[in-house]
């Protein structure tokens, strides 16, 4: 700061030197702090009548072997250039397991998720436990846990995968580790976890799970159900309706430390209050006929579907069902928001309007 | 330091004098300090033979009503001189409420549980909610929480109640307040906390209990059992035999932060190792015909009996039936002995001698 | 339930029996059930000129040895029947080592602090660490940790102690080992903590203490008193005047699971509002004169004196002197109630008034 | 799945579905899921040389304005194309305030801290407390805090900002405001919460600050400097010699949820061991001359340059002078990666080679 080192003597010579000195001037950078959240995450609907011939299809055109590894496809957002991302924080897909397949062992910094779809019988097998799955199951590999998948059944299973892969990918956090053989050996009894931690109320004191994921690695569908139906003709969220959260019984809280997992349940004709929060999520259409309204824009789904909600975006839900029930199933960002101080949302004041119709292309 | 007072030359004036200053020497003191506890809890067992006709005879003698607040016998410990303690922190009691009676509505600092002896249909009220009990039911009435019970029913209920009164007192902290009217207003649908939280692996997010209490205040048999049946035939606690807590599940924790409740299951023939703990308990014979070997006196007991086990004894349990289930329910208090840094535990080397037999009095 | 036992026909002869049962009739305990907490707890003022001089004359009669263990006068509260308690949770003691003398080491589960009164450069030594004391200086010697004392210099050191004594006696979890030396080894520099833990707004990353008490032993009285001083003019509570809490560093919050730390000033002339809580205290007046009224009782003290401060009852305090602040020291139960959800405080609405003078016995 | 739509008939026509589709066959996308992180963080060193003339000619040439608002040349990474990101989580700057000169108020959801360079009394405002900087100073502004920085001395200053900028827009989590005035309001004294939360030790009660920021908003250097020292000779961290850690005086954590600062001594010739995390950082070097090998490369560095440190790279440092201490300052992303559950650390065994010299572009 005492004797100054000579320096160029126009302005267009010192930003070359600025640029060559890797630093950019703060004083141009304006669009960078923008006054809310822009995000380049689109508002999306992956159609059950569109991807389930083309994954079907990729049955018989794609063995399930190591290197591949799986045969899944992944939801890629419109808006985030063709990128392994459904948000940009989370990406989800659909993967099918033909009977007689096993999908090789490995594990991987990303945590993930299974909500299963169609089929009945077939595993997913968690450090040594076999959690065999039906339709509307939520099935756990959390971080770093060695995992497979095995179809002994005569009928194709097919799931919903849901995983924090863009997040790991922005930390730059990818560990990935193929097991040496094809399946892990098995050293528990089937759906082990359940049996010990799947109960309302009471938790063994023998086992002291530690770290940050649940212990419990399967949520049958018959339990989730029937605690949705308890809550009965209870008004619920004013922005999600009957909605559950999956929960690690251990802390009572998220099942993992990144991705949090919901069931909710609009009752016919319910249309909720529109909000709006710092995080994304992508919802799973188990059952029903509605409409998610984001920004306005209408988007209307049927059962199947796959939907990609934005980050700060207004959204409302509806079952635009006179006499049934529609159920969603979601993944969300929200513990990785909440755990840095990010988590924000906004309550919208009017009813939302709806100011245009989601296309599809 | 400086000057020193005139002070009395004989060591007997000393003595009198400090004694007079409200003083005490230390060095004088020496058996205060003791190598481990020497509790005066003494190892007890109230017999479902003796208290049960007494009980029967009170539901003629005592009204139950404001003043009296409720029928209730308290288990008073031998050791503990009289006092209204089953051990040096908690007590016990049985409980009567006849067809047609209301215990009148009260809330005080204590904690409670009940633990649903026989009946059915008789309710306990905690803060607007109805709980509808039946046998083997737990039901929470927290610190400071109004609660009333009414059985509208045709036949007797009967339920254990457990609390920390002893703990409350000992900490000078004893707050009662009687309702104004007989009871308290219902503002909830019955057995409300059940629909809300009593599943396993979700939870609504649109309700945020807050504080050290479990929200959920009935824990139904039916739900308990099947817990413990899906443990099969794994090990469990070597101690315990398969026992499971009782959780909070907004936090996964004990249900009051002074006081744990415990179910817990021996298979036929099964004998425990013996350890011990800083911890207190009273354990109820849900079912079943054993033992449990407290500092090598053996205690037997049957169905219905209820027994105290004092602080740092040597303790293992047993099934003496060859082809029936044993189950036990406790309240422990855990809690408080992990909050204030004085939670111990040691395990007997070998299997723990029987050197005597408790006879009842 | 279903057949009755032959039992007694008369109401005399039933709680006869009831009372052989070790059964306590609840109906008949009206009087437990208070509708506030009615301590047992005296107001108690232990004036320096009546202690010190029988802790001086203690200096010639009892000397420091191994079973005596200290050369300590503990306060015992005349409401409490002559027991080791100043409170009912609380002991404090002032307590003597002369030139030359070695209290020997020994551990318990009680914890205890040490707050210098006088004498300079005697230590505390703690699992191998010496603290050298100076007066205003905090020692702490946390649960089941070895310490001794050891006096080296050419002048008597007195101090205060603060333990939980009567709190663990109450939970019956009193553990003594005395250590096989008269002093356990010195196995780390002098004030070791303080280096590592003492400094505001930093700490060191290589090593990472564990467990519920303030790696930190000695906080020094220079540094106490420059951020008392450093708070300056402002309001601080409206009930403790500019009043800082000791802390654990790792934590930021007590220095120990059962027994919080506290150092107050009250500024010339300044009465705080009365409140009342459900913590009891035992306060140390480091410097001034002044009064506290609990219960419209004024008590007046000066420098040197300890008070003995009961649950729940309305107190303030107030600097008497026109020109100099008044400086109080005090351990407080506070995390034990907290721990326990217990803990309650009230603010008192109108000044509090004075309805007596507290005498001297 | 029952009734399969009509599909393409070849490979390649099924690929261009599903692209169509935006869906990417996971069986295709192997290298994603990578053994361990491939950071894109080029390891890179701005000289002080270098951006100094540059900074000082910014003087010249950039008003500090609304808009612009702030005099700051931004770090950016070479490996990151540009972008405004110094690390794939943080960006560092270093920022000139002449005298008479104003950063106009702002506030936005990226948490920032400041390290001073040179100059002496200018301040930074944070909430309406002016926190007046000296060289080694620490000061936050905590996410979403108001803030402004004034210099009214005659001489310029200078400092090292850091932020968890790259982090909150990969979560396009980006919440600017600029202030209605140019100043916010000053509200507080100077240094506040230096006042209140700086000392060691103690922590007044009358003032409970919430959330997740640390409310000590400067952490002066001799304070600072003095903790250093104070921990002697002893061997410290062995990746980071004598290390401390910035702390939070009210959980004793991280100074904020996504950004940890810490400041490290090296002994004349220390060399550290290597190790690797998965965490990323940028480091200053207040005073020194010495070097940092990574992955084998070594960078040498002197007193005022700066340093990006890739995630998941083995690094050790070393102090090259004989004679004096090297000290460094660092910004870090460990909470982040803590809190996700992504943070993973390996110790190198042996000593790291060098097999390359870093060369300056």
């Amino acid at each position: 700061m005492k004797a100054q080192a000579v320096y160029p003597d126009t302005e267009t010579t010192f930003y070359e030197e600025v640029k060559r000195a890797h630093l950019l001037p703060l004083w141009k950078l304006g669009t960078l702090l923008t006054t809310e959240p822009l995000s380049t995450v689109a508002p999306y609907i992956w159609r059950r009548s569109r991807y389930l011939p083309l994954l079907l299809q990729a049955g018989d055109l794609a063995p399930v072997e190591r290197g591949g590894e799986r045969r899944a496809l992944q939801l890629s957002n419109p808006g985030l250039g063709g990128d392994w991302a459904t948000t940009h924080t989370l990406v989800a897909a659909v993967q099918l397991l033909r009977p007689g397949e096993t999908a090789p062992a490995h594990r991987h910094t990303p945590a993930a998720i299974r909500f299963i779809m169609e089929g009945q019988g077939a595993y997913t097998a968690v450090n040594g436990e076999r959690c065999y799955m039906s339709p509307g199951d939520l099935v756990l590999t959390p971080s770093w846990e060695w995992h497979d998948h095995g179809n002994e059944t005569a009928t194709p299973i097919i799931w919903m995968d849901g995983l924090d892969v863009p997040l790991v990918r922005a930390l730059q956090s990818m560990f990935f580790q193929p097991y040496g053989e094809n399946v892990y050996p098995v050293s528990k009894p089937a759906n082990d976890s359940l049996k010990l931690f799947g109960a309302g109320g009471v938790r063994p004191t023998f086992t002291k799970p530690k770290g940050m994921n649940s212990p419990l690695l399967i949520y049958p569908w018959d339990q989730t159900l029937a605690a949705l139906e308890a809550l009965g003709d209870r008004e619920g969220s004013p922005f999600d309706g009957l909605i559950l959260e999956y929960t690690n019984p251990v802390t009572g809280g998220h099942v993992m430390p990144t991705m949090a997992c919901y069931i909710q349940l609009l009752r016919p004709g319910e249309r909720t209050r529109a909000h709006r929060q710092t995080t994304s999520a992508v919802y799973y259409v188990l059952r029903g006929e509605g409409q998610t309204v984001i920004n306005g824009l209408r988007l209307r789904w049927g059962s199947g579907d796959l939907i990609a909600l934005p980050p700060w975006v207004w959204h409302d839900h509806a079952n635009l069902s006179p006499g049934s029930d529609a159920v969603l199933f979601s993944i969300q960002d929200t513990p990785t928001f909440e755990a840095l101080g990010l988590y924000r949302e906004e309550a919208h004041e009017s009813p939302q309007m709806i100011r245009g119709e989601y296309q599809d292309d």
